[in-house]
């Protein structure tokens, strides 16, 4: 199976088959240039129109002191506490403006979505969950463990990260070195032929 | 840049830098062991409570010939009709039926999400979001060409390829060798500072 794929046995462990949702951390932290680098990458992965909605909120240690993390649910708050680094990830509904510049050829879409929030909202929602999905693949690119969330309340973290408004929070991605610990048991993926079907 | 992320360039170019969302193919087939090896890869990817609502519909040169592409919009008609292989890419609103399963901690969740169908469906596409980027990835994973689109009638499509319903029909990608004049400009990406913001 291994060789079908173009890429290293050991970049398909780093990237998928090795990579695990990590559940706590060591003090080493993550550098900016590390962050910089990861977004260099996958900001190349594809959106519709290339809109690329995704916005990041990093935080880092000293600020987290006065984040209380009390809208994660409860089963990720202390992981979220210790984490060297935390990014908030989200679709910014005013992805819009950027049109004129990212997708040239239809730069008009910029006056026509202005019109039709609900689907800018949906649009931003969707797109940036396929960025999210490229965040998480390039934080393992760069060797860093993530911890991917979804439990927590969306709108009173997006009042905390994002108080202009517009944003839908898509996940909560803890990143670092992996701590003592840190792997629950891996949970099963469904077979080939539960997923893929061929006409 | 390029030496903080752990992989190599090449294997940077090949999954982000270099590549490109192809619109012509080359007649050279795509195998289902391809199929089967970009699966097996990318199936280890996270999702929220490993629901993996992903459910893809392959379809070939021979049954093309009875699919009229009708429902994909006008740009979209002529590329798809010629690719070797066409994966339709949806997320399943009864992902709920398998969480005993791939999520035991939480098995009663089956029964929970039974009630909400709305939930599921919000819960189908985000996650289904999240596994048609790391699709996307993992066909550039194989050293094949991935076209993805997101313009078509999403309801049209999912009565052909999901007619048992449920679905909710993600992106149509095209896969292949690329063919002549397979890329149209490189659009820009947004710059870091407008898209990372850290407090």
């Amino acid at each position: 199976m291994t060789d079908v794929v173009a890429i290293d046995g050991d970049v398909q462990d780093l990237l998928f088959r090795a990579a695990r949702t990590a559940n706590t951390f060591t003090d080493e932290p993550v550098s900016d240039e590390q962050v910089r680098a990861v977004y260099e990458l996958v900001k190349w992965a594809p959106t519709a129109m290339n809109i690329q909605p995704l916005r990041v909120v990093l935080v880092r240690s000293p600020r987290r002191a006065n984040v209380s993390w009390n809208h994660m649910s409860e089963g990720n708050k202390a992981k979220t506490s210790t984490a060297p680094l935390v990014a908030v990830l989200a679709g910014d509904s005013g992805f819009h403006e950027h049109i004129p510049h990212v997708y040239p050829p239809r730069a008009a879409a910029r006056e026509n979505l202005a019109e039709v929030p609900e689907v800018r909202a949906r649009m931003a929602t969707f797109n940036g969950a396929l960025q999210v999905g490229y965040f998480i693949v390039g934080v393992r690119a760069a060797g860093l463990a993530a911890g991917p969330m979804g439990g927590f309340d969306a709108e009173a973290v997006a009042k905390e990260f994002f108080p202009g408004g517009g944003h839908q929070v898509l996940a909560v991605v803890n990143i670092g070195k992996p701590g003592p610990d840190a792997w629950r048991p891996r949970n099963p993926r469904l077979d080939y032929d539960q997923v893929v079907t061929t006409v």
